[in-house]
């Protein structure tokens, strides 16, 4: 399934509402007045998404339900063509949102060109050691192999598929962050690897848009990002909630980030170092996960500006694109 | 007015209650029944401290009005007796955590322990530096002094006085970390330094638990404290939450740390080098804050068990006084 969250511009009252899609991803239905279709109810069925998320297996038992009662019936006044209404993010607001790291690329990258910098020749020597010996000077902290390591941003900040995103006056380096993530389906403390999969709710894209010259600053205080990743619209998660079902693996999606149409990034999330459900296990260490906290991978390797020492513009249109999960897209203002 | 939100122990069916302390602090106002008492209403007022701070200055103003009622007319079934109630923390579930670093001797002196362990000669001739030059070999990030860097926690792990909190089975050094923090009162973006004391609803004190050796392995991978500071019941927050005015100078506030009755740890909030304000100013930038989230002062000097290398055990009684806060308690399981 394909759940989404979404509003219908025509009708301003109403509501964010939960919804489904259908018909190769054309049609979206409203839950609610679906299953008022079959129920003749009115009683409300699940408010939002994270309602929904709450509900647990039940609910998306119900929703299977509506979803064919809607397909073969086809009642009035439960479906808008996609085209027609706003997308939110699936949970517009997610209780927590953590954020991995979890490509070495990503790292080994961002790295180099803080030092190309500093001095070109350096970071010259660095890729040209990777290509010859298979291994850079760059290297990586040790704890970086041992554990999933994760920050995390703010959940307030969150904005859906073709949502603007707003630049941050004290930054000059805005960018992008091409990344895959899950939201957490079901309460669980001390999960282990074995069971995590039954704690994913479904699959999305992140773009955990950065900014990287105050990001680069405050991290050497040590404490990690905070307003280099900390600004209103700086979070975009979307365009769907896919379910794991229709995610068979999701170790070998290929992403890729165009900006104004053009190809920046390109990578696979089968290089993930430590798979979600090895980052779940890590977090519930003595510590409740709960339905509507969202989890990133972090960045694929080449999958930003920093990487690429290119750099956004106000205007751009940034679109992410991960096999399976849909086009994110927001446009720079 | 110290704020509390309470829970009667032989009524275990009632939600967690909205209370305001009288009578130097040893009775609590049921401010839903003490409203109920003047307004002969059942209709709710607040339910909890989320929604009075989002409702703002008008329900101060109610506060104060139900305060006096009841102070004057003493209705019957509106106070408690303090030491009948469970206090939790005054917002169970704040709307984020942000935890600052502004204390230098917490900095130095919590580095100087970890050089210690590595060097013991090293960490005595930097204390002996600072002694004699009054500067030690160990230098903060040039960033410590440019802006207030700060971490985010987990709001889910807040506790109040009196809680147990849980050992993680991960860790062999649990520590405390002695702070005031407040919670923000308003929603602002952009907000200046001379307006932030606006958007402060009041004070607190706050125990940042922290699993250090696995705090200090993560924050190598530069991301920041995640599992070091993220389990359940490692935020203690409380016991009250005392509005501004009755805090006319939170920069001159003594505050101490006893483990088992003996003091480990004294400081002021004096040493601040950001204002709360100025923290305030800082994170707003392009960032809107809301009523409810937490900011966090970071650690006075001396006030942890890292920069003393005194480390807690299972069954331990933790206090953190802090003068016109009270007192914030919890035992250690």
């Amino acid at each position: 399934m394909k759940l989404v969250t979404f509003v219908i511009p025509s009708d301003p009252q109403v509501m964010p509402l939960l919804g489904l899609l259908i018909d190769n991803d054309c049609t979206v239905v409203d839950l609610q007045a679906g299953r008022q279709a079959i129920a003749g109810t009115s009683s409300p069925f699940l408010i939002d998404m994270l309602a929904f998320l709450d509900a647990g297996e039940a609910a998306r038992e119900t929703v299977y339900e509506i979803r064919d009662f809607v397909i073969n019936q086809r009642p009035p006044a439960t479906t808008y063509p996609l085209n027609e209404v706003v997308l939110l993010s699936p949970v517009p607001r997610p209780r927590s949102i953590r954020d991995c790291m979890v490509f070495k690329k990503h790292l080994i990258q961002a790295t180099r060109t803080v030092v190309k910098w500093r001095s070109p020749a350096l970071a010259k020597l660095d890729a040209w050691m990777e290509t010859i010996r298979g291994k850079p000077l760059i290297s990586l902290p040790k704890v970086w192999y041992e554990f999933p390591i994760y920050y995390k941003g703010n959940p307030f900040s969150v904005v859906g598929t073709d949502a603007q995103v707003h630049w941050p006056a004290y930054t000059e380096k805005l960018d992008y962050e091409l990344e895959i993530g899950i939201f957490i389906g079901k309460t669980g403390c001390n999960i282990t690897p074995e069971e995590a999969h039954k704690y994913i709710a479904g699959y999305t894209i992140y773009n955990d848009f950065s900014a990287r010259d105050i990001q680069l600053r405050e991290m050497a205080g040590r404490l990690g990002p905070a307003k280099g990743k900390d600004f209103d619209t700086g979070n975009a998660i979307g365009p769907y909630l896919v379910t794991p079902d229709e995610i068979p693996n999701p170790y070998n999606l290929t992403m890729s980030a165009s900006i104004n149409g053009e190809e920046w990034s390109r990578g696979n999330s089968s290089d993930m170092h430590f798979s979600f459900e090895e980052i779940i296990a890590y977090i519930s260490q003595d510590e409740t996960l709960y339905p509507g906290e969202f989890i990133g991978s972090g960045t694929v390797g080449n999958g930003c500006g920093l990487e690429l020492d290119r750099w956004l513009k106000r205007g751009d249109l940034v679109e992410l694109n991960v096999e399976s999960l849909g086009v994110l897209q927001n446009v720079i203002v």
